[in-house]
């Protein structure tokens, strides 16, 4: 590794972030979202609140239609119906063909035989990024034929190769957690980023890992490359929940200060609370 | 133009809307959505919160013998799917027949062909009002086979000429923005009532114009004529954001701020603050 | 009946419900809803403050499957489509192979025809319980081919012949309202649980009954019998919604305080706080 590579891969540092920011802001993206019925109005708000603009067009007949129209395109599996599934492959389609980026969120994709299918058949139109927890990330990787198997107490640290793996589909795959870790391309090397942060009440309001794929969606529409797009939204959204952990202590009260939150998040709240740690490379 | 004409075209004025909303108080209507799935959690909350009763029959099955139940029906094009639509001209079929106003929410139906075919087949069934923003008004209209196209920077003066067209299949009809449009008749006479006030966090919210088309559903279902129930409504929505962005400035607590406004509202808020434009002649 | 049978109806007293409550916390549920359109985000919400964790696995293709991995089931007839009655049958099918215990919240089932068919078809796959505002019990009652109708001014005092009949098909049955009607076995006798408490504002937010039979649920998978758990999530419900109430008087600031109430409530809130009446023997 030389110096030169050394210091590229310290990027996607804070001020990448910042300018993907000002870019979600200046642009307002339009992001469909085919997402699951639980999380649909939240994630619609996050969007909103965090400065990009929600379409949930998820039917077959205009799903694919609508992905030429929008800027990027969230596929989330978490209530699948078999209308929808139509519809999320002619949306991942469309996107691929229209050049859109599109983002992958395999909701129990390892454990649920039928959305597993689902889910492989999905990652043949090339995600720009996959966003899951780490037992996700550890299935969605096991389901392309490896032997890793479903472990609903993953880290995201033990998510890591099953997300390397995953990089022969996307562009970058993070695995959400107490610590999220990123990993994508620098100059053509593979890189893990890990992002601290966030809040412990993230996990007790429902569908903000939803969310967190959407704003992934919104920012992989504005960002220079999708490494520096999926940071950016996770280090938003982890900026965005300290703010709320700040003025809630319980889930019902946190779940509206995050949203008043996404929105309050500036340069200066990014520069002073984001905790990204050097990118390191990964052989 | 006489000048008992020109006093008549005043109304509805806020004495009417007082009246109305007293109705909605006394009579609680119970108003069948047929709407998205973004909003059928906060449309519930907001008919609830305003003093109506919600319930969201919308499979093919049951959605004709619930219009005949219900007092109002709202349809809202927002995430059709094949078998939602089938029920939405199921509904809007039986609200015809037993004489009950129902109120169409014509969402993209403009730019998308195929909502945008279901939403002309339903406008046959004679909606009480239509309700959308000024792009989709103008995009309805336009589907009627007009020259008009879609806009969606439109503002919502720009959308008086396509609502006054619409008034050939509804009774009322809105364009909402920073000033609601509202054209509907008096007397025989074609008018143009104009609603200020309500609050830039609205748009910040999702699925809040949503709202707004079941909340004119309820009122239609109480109101003297169509005019004044769509007014009314309007009135109704544009105090409460007023109140919430009292004590709210950003979009999460103004959601909660919002539902809480909508049951706070009353005789003295609605005369203090409503902003209602006289009514003025449309050729 | 003897003394010791009185003593024995006096249960399941607090002290039970605060070992139920103990067991929810540390067991966390896994509570599979199959529930309507509205309330999907509200009922995980709830669930999670509550202390168990929600999947909303609704789909034909994999409803059986999950249901033999949650730890209970939640079957709520609010927004039937024709694809999620057949996942409800499967589901409800595998969880009584199981030995999984499932919830029938039967809404609306009692006045339209075909979610009453669907509703008496579940029956024979055995719920563990059976929640519904009381004109919902004595509608669902009335399917079974006795002569009671649908009232929708229905006391919960009033249903109680109808909970009564209905315990030939469910284990426990209770009907919601100002005080909640609880009926099921304690030592094969049948008898009656009266919990008051909870706050006028439950019924002006939506979805507030469906999330309580997912509570139910969730307190059937780590209750030792079908009673007393059924108690224990009425009695869960109605404190928090007392702690909300005092720190919020409107709909939109109560539903954001009564998930943080959930959270909050505890062995102390629980036993200050109950409002259990004796159990009382029915013939």
């Amino acid at each position: 590794v030389t110096v030169a590579a050394l210091v590229a891969i310290t990027a996607p540092a804070i001020d990448a972030v910042v300018d993907a920011h000002a870019a979600l802001r200046a642009k307002r993206p339009l992001v469909q979202a085919l997402t699951n019925t639980v999380s649909s109005n939240f994630v619609a708000n996050v969007l909103l609140s965090a400065g990009a603009s929600p379409a949930m067009v998820d039917n077959p007949e205009e799903a694919a239609l609508f992905a030429g129209i929008a800027d990027g395109v969230l596929i989330n599996l978490g209530t699948p119906t078999a209308a929808q599934v139509e519809a999320m492959r002619l949306a991942a389609a469309a996107a691929q063909k229209g050049g859109k980026p599109w983002v992958l969120d395999p909701i129990a994709a390892g454990g649920l035989p039928w959305r597993g299918q689902v889910a492989a058949e999905l990652l043949k139109f090339k995600p720009a990024a996959v966003r899951g927890n780490a037992s996700e990330i550890i299935g969605l990787a096991g389901l392309g034929g490896g032997a890793r198997g479903v472990d609903s107490s993953a880290s995201p640290e033990a998510a890591v190769p099953a997300a390397v793996d995953l990089l022969a589909h996307a562009r970058a795959v993070s695995a959400s957690g107490p610590v999220d870790h990123v990993v994508g391309h620098i100059d053509g090397r593979t890189v893990l980023v890990k992002i601290g942060g966030g809040s412990a009440l993230l996990p007790r309001v429902t569908a903000t890992g939803c969310a967190l794929g959407a704003l992934v969606a919104a920012y992989m529409a504005v960002a220079p490359d999708s490494l520096t797009g999926l940071v950016s939204a996770h280090v938003h959204f982890s900026v965005a929940a300290e703010l709320a952990e700040a003025v809630a202590s319980r889930p019902g009260s946190f779940a509206a200060a995050f949203i008043d939150a996404l929105d309050a998040v500036d340069e200066n709240s990014l520069r002073s609370r984001a905790k990204i740690q050097p990118a390191v490379l990964i052989e």
